[in-house]
């Protein structure tokens, strides 16, 4: 145990230590997501004295729970779907339930100022351009069937794939203006960037993460978005961190520097200092950017964290008196490229009177708002509602953001994501260790790549790397 | 004092001051390359105390001083053209004199494993690739005229050039092999990456501080790399450095942390800390990313760093006892798609006996090298100048490089650069100060970005920007 853990209290408020470089533990966590406090509680579990730097001063990364309508709601991540059996299985763990998404009856779209209602994942257009999508779709499917998620570099094509973005993709193979407005939607809604921003085998690593395109998309069948968590998937963190031992875990600490040594890896962080036998960076590789390595980190590790940047995203819930939508047939889901509030969701907590909203602000709508104050992005939501819904939407009872792309500690969400060139000349590095630093995070996933599932996933991957390195300990 | 200084000497090995938060001055520069300390020298002369922290044990930034065979080379930054006002205008200030690059007789082009001589700026090819490679050149300068180098971002067609990278545009408009290598070398030597890494919108950019394409590429005429600084461009640094007030460099300091209050900006670095009405950060928008800001930046900015990585470049002198490629009526110069060593020029200091070659391994060649121990990349580059030269270059006198791709404080070369959809959407946030923080370093430039010069405007700029808000003390 180390001399300044004060024993005391609630980890989500914890106290504040100031730890020193004579401070050891068996293994450093930097952040106190879901993938580094999964790796910390595991590793706890095994008996090994763990320690969770966090920058910010809550658990959780990009999980966050927030209150709309004394409701307790998620800022963050919260969709979970039944092919992701990491998070199911930390669920039950956890004593979590999941509920169904709401998705009864028609969907919204809207193309050229009007609004469409449809069923299934392809709205209603042309004949042209539902096949027009549909081939596009299985053409993706295709290709990502023959990506290892795993390791998309080493893709028969991978080189081909690196060499364009989704936005040259879709201009060659999508031949509609329906298809490829539906196409930007998706691409927006999943990859939270515009199409001409993202490499293509990005794109097709992350579907071959989930194993297809309507996964990524769809709500029903084996959809991402099937179920919620009852309370919040924000309690995941929340009830990792309790699974801590005392004193374990220390918020608002930064991590400026790491010196790696011989016998340890020394962290420096706002509050002090402290010294470990292992160190798991669960952080996206954005964000380690912001810490000083010594030893340097190796040339690919560095040009990778300089160019994965995290998409461009701003969550919002809207609060009305009834969920007025599903009076009317409709399930709350719409779509359209004009934006800038969108896709939408029923986002109504069980058991409550009132209805609520779920939304995004994505990709260039994400940062035509991010500078800009809550209350134009509030009046920008409802506008979008109101276009959607008709004028019901108008009188919301209450919202909630949050700015993703303004939070230092998060600079956007879901995920990271790479340009052209970056995969296949620097992906390698995601997982290599160095030394006695291990990586963590949702984007070192093998499988739903930058989803909630990635993070549980990378994080109990970093623990075992770290736990046979160093075999449990009994301690007292 | 603090208890580490040695004290020792000239700038270049400065004395390491440990600055506390009580050590007050008018203004910080992060940064000791050519931009930080043009800024810091500036701002001395108007009699403001300032205060430079380098990360680094060295003044220079992306220019650097080394040894070969006994004499002084540069392992950075070395060129200058005639339209280098700025840079040309500070070596006069300095005393510091320029001399033509050696470039008289034919180069050298390696296309399908076979060597041509070339006189120009087009090496030999077929009628047709000629035609194809001219137009190209002349259509990349007339799309550049309607761009202003200082915001990219507001040309007409910003958001077309914005959504493309420049392999997509080579594909649309080169039409023969011939042409196409020949550009995509060009992209590699000015750009240093890969044509699909970098936003045409970048590139255009680029052109349009430099003039033309012809400008960058060249070393005749008004050509970039038309001359060079008499005992190396590395002096720049070095002499501005002579001339901040003594003890107003500290070395060994990389930043944490810089915390902005209404009354000041508290700057936290490795050895201590120092508080300043303003601060400039001289730093490309990559390596501004591993410092912490508080109150955080804003997103635009934020975005920035997170999308604007450096460029793949290591730099490599080799040395022959004697200049034989003059003898054989060859520049030195020579190219080659297949690479991985080249563009190589000669680099030979006046009235050596011996002969010199400079050359560059960049993008993907960059790269493949980078994690490599040095005798690997000697083995490559004398193999290429075997390939280039024929078997006089197999047996060279010495060789030295410079891996900027594994160096921590630059983390590649020559600049940053790009991807699409980043300038259109963050380039604004390039040279906006937040609050009491300004922005230097030659990616900030609005004529010659990335280049020395642009260094050096780019101090200067942020300079004026500065003292116009703090008026000149006079100091005891």
């Amino acid at each position: 145990m180390s001399p300044d853990q004060t024993g005391a209290k609630a980890p989500l408020h914890g106290p504040e230590l100031s730890t020193k470089p004579g401070d050891r533990v068996d293994v450093c966590v930097i952040g106190a997501g879901v993938s580094g406090l999964r790796a910390a509680q595991r590793l706890t579990e095994r008996g090994l004295a763990v320690h969770v730097l966090e920058a910010r001063d809550r658990v959780g990364g990009r999980t966050m729970g927030g209150l709309l309508c004394g409701e307790a709601v998620d800022l963050g991540g919260q969709w979970v779907g039944p092919g992701q059996t990491r998070v199911l299985a930390l669920c039950d763990e956890l004593g979590l339930d999941t509920y169904p998404q709401y998705a009864e009856g028609r969907r919204l779209m809207e193309i050229d100022g009007r609004v469409r209602g449809y069923t299934g994942t392809v709205p209603r257009m042309s004949l042209l351009g539902l096949a027009d999508a549909g081939l596009a779709m299985r053409s993706l499917n295709r290709a990502a069937r023959s990506i290892d998620p795993a390791a998309p570099w080493d893709a028969p094509d991978a080189a081909i794939w690196d060499r364009i973005t989704m936005d040259q993709w879709m201009r060659r193979h999508l031949h509609t203006r329906g298809a490829r407005s539906l196409m930007k939607i998706i691409a927006r809604a999943i990859y939270t960037c515009e199409p001409h921003e993202i490499s293509m085998l990005c794109v097709l690593g992350s579907i071959a993460g989930a194993g297809s395109i309507e996964i990524q998309a769809e709500v029903h069948g084996e959809g991402a978005q099937h179920s919620r968590i009852r309370g919040g998937a924000f309690q995941i963190a929340a009830r990792l961190a309790d699974r801590l031992a005392p004193g374990a875990l220390t918020l608002n600490a930064p991590v400026h520097a790491v010196e790696q040594s011989e016998t340890g890896v020394l962290v420096r962080h706002a509050g002090g200092a402290l010294t470990a036998d292992r160190l798991i960076v669960a952080l996206p590789p954005a964000l380690a950017a912001g810490i000083h390595f010594q030893p340097a980190l190796p040339p690919a590790r560095l040009q990778l964290q300089a160019r994965m940047p995290m998409g461009s995203v701003i969550k919002a819930l809207v609060a009305y008196e009834r969920p007025f939508w599903r009076d009317r047939g409709w399930s709350g889901e719409a779509i359209g490229e004009q934006g800038p509030f969108g896709p939408v969701a029923d986002a109504t907590p069980p058991g409550s009177p009132h209805g609520f909203l779920v939304g995004f602000f994505v990709g260039e709508h994400g940062r035509a708002f991010a500078g800009l104050p809550e209350t134009a992005r509030r009046d920008a939501a409802v506008r979008s509602l109101c276009r959607y819904f008709g004028d019901e939407a108008a009188m919301p009872i209450g919202y909630v953001d949050k700015n993703w792309i303004a939070d230092p500690w998060s600079q956007g969400g879901y995920a990271g994501f790479t340009a052209p060139g970056t995969l296949t000349a620097c992906g390698r590095a995601l997982r290599v260790p160095r030394g006695r630093i291990h990586w963590a995070g949702a984007e070192t996933a093998t499988r739903w790549i930058g989803y909630i599932d990635g993070a549980v996933a990378a994080g109990e991957r970093a623990a075992e790397e770290v736990a046979e390195l160093l075999p449990p300990v009994p301690r007292e």
